[in-house]
């Protein structure tokens, strides 16, 4: 019980202000990251929960310019495949967003979760296995707050398909494909999220996402 | 740009301890929560990132002493059947430990997806569709970061029937359960998970998570 950290009224406003801006960004600024800040910002995100701490979660750091381009050019064919599938209006609005930032963001980081590690020997899985899964995505959120916090950007590109990555990427059999994320200093920074700014979904009212019983 | 909120070294250590004492919490004091600061991170939950802005994440607060009382037995089933699939001596640390806090946590919430929200419009969900219940977990862990800053412990149990909860919730049909959650006072605090501390799992050293490709 002692050494418990307390934390006081202005850092929880500072910590509601980080996720306020948390925001996920496809305009990066090409100058570089320093390999320690993404160490630190890996050790964080390694802190996330996992169901019966099996710690699940695996980074791929993807520098090899063969590699980028093999991801770069499935979002491309996935993204023409979207497009396609929504009618005249929506798809104008659609072919207008700006959806990764793949080409300029200094850092390509792919997540995925090892389903076959003996880790946690199955605790808490049994009838929910996803909860493995969702383990590694408590990491990258985890990831997304702390870059924040150093005045990273971060997006998330999900116009992927998994099978192509995992293979573009030569991972362990086992690896599920979970994130692709883009890391960098942002071009721009905005309280309202990019979808909500050029006009694809704005934000709901909080209220109505409680039900009571 | 203008406007966007630096954050300073001293933030970033307190984040860092933040992170490090999130913690999954299952020994509560019985002592209520106001109020007013569940609906402050609930906000702050919804201020997750989502697929396409799709927001899909659905709280339920469960009060009703019957409802409460659905879950917990559900959970002591499936809790038995799991300790039943260990082997022997595995099973006698599993008998040991201490999984959840439902009897004494004062808050129980329920997050579910809404897999059948026109939100977001599918944007970023034809290749990955598990990217909207992905999402529901991004609220959790910030939900989570919340409630560590205010004082307060939390704890995701997940040996539980999915069909089971909905039903016992009696939620809209296409809301998928994603967790289940106790949230209170913690009776202790601690920096090292719990599973590590009482010889299920330990960490692992974090070196070991990164390829480079």
């Amino acid at each position: 019980m002692t050494g418990a950290p307390r934390f006081d009224a202005r850092f929880r406003a500072a910590l509601a202000d980080l996720i306020a801006w948390r925001r996920d960004v496809r305009r990066f600024k090409p100058d570089p990251v320093d390999p320690p800040m993404l160490e630190r910002l890996l050790d964080l995100a390694s802190l996330a929960p996992s169901v019966g701490n099996s710690q699940p979660w695996r980074f791929v750091t993807v520098d090899d310019p063969a590699r980028r381009q093999a991801v770069i050019a499935d979002f491309t064919a996935r993204n023409r495949e979207a497009l396609e599938s929504y009618a005249s209006e929506r798809a104008q609005v659609y072919a207008g967003l700006k959806l990764e930032g793949l080409q300029v963001a200094p850092i390509h980081l792919a997540v995925f979760c090892d389903q076959a590690t003996p880790q946690g020997h199955g605790l808490g899985q049994r009838t929910m296995p996803e909860t493995l899964r969702y383990s590694a995505v408590g990491a990258i959120q985890t990831l997304w707050l702390a870059a924040r916090a150093e005045g990273l950007g971060l997006g998330w590109v999900s116009i992927l398909d998994p099978q192509a990555v995992a293979q573009a990427l030569d991972v362990p059999v086992g690896w599920e494909f979970i994130a692709y994320l883009c890391l960098g200093w942002p071009a721009e920074e905005h309280l309202d999220p990019e979808l909500a700014r050029h006009g694809w979904q704005d934000r709901t009212a909080l209220s109505r996402k409680v039900l009571k019983r």
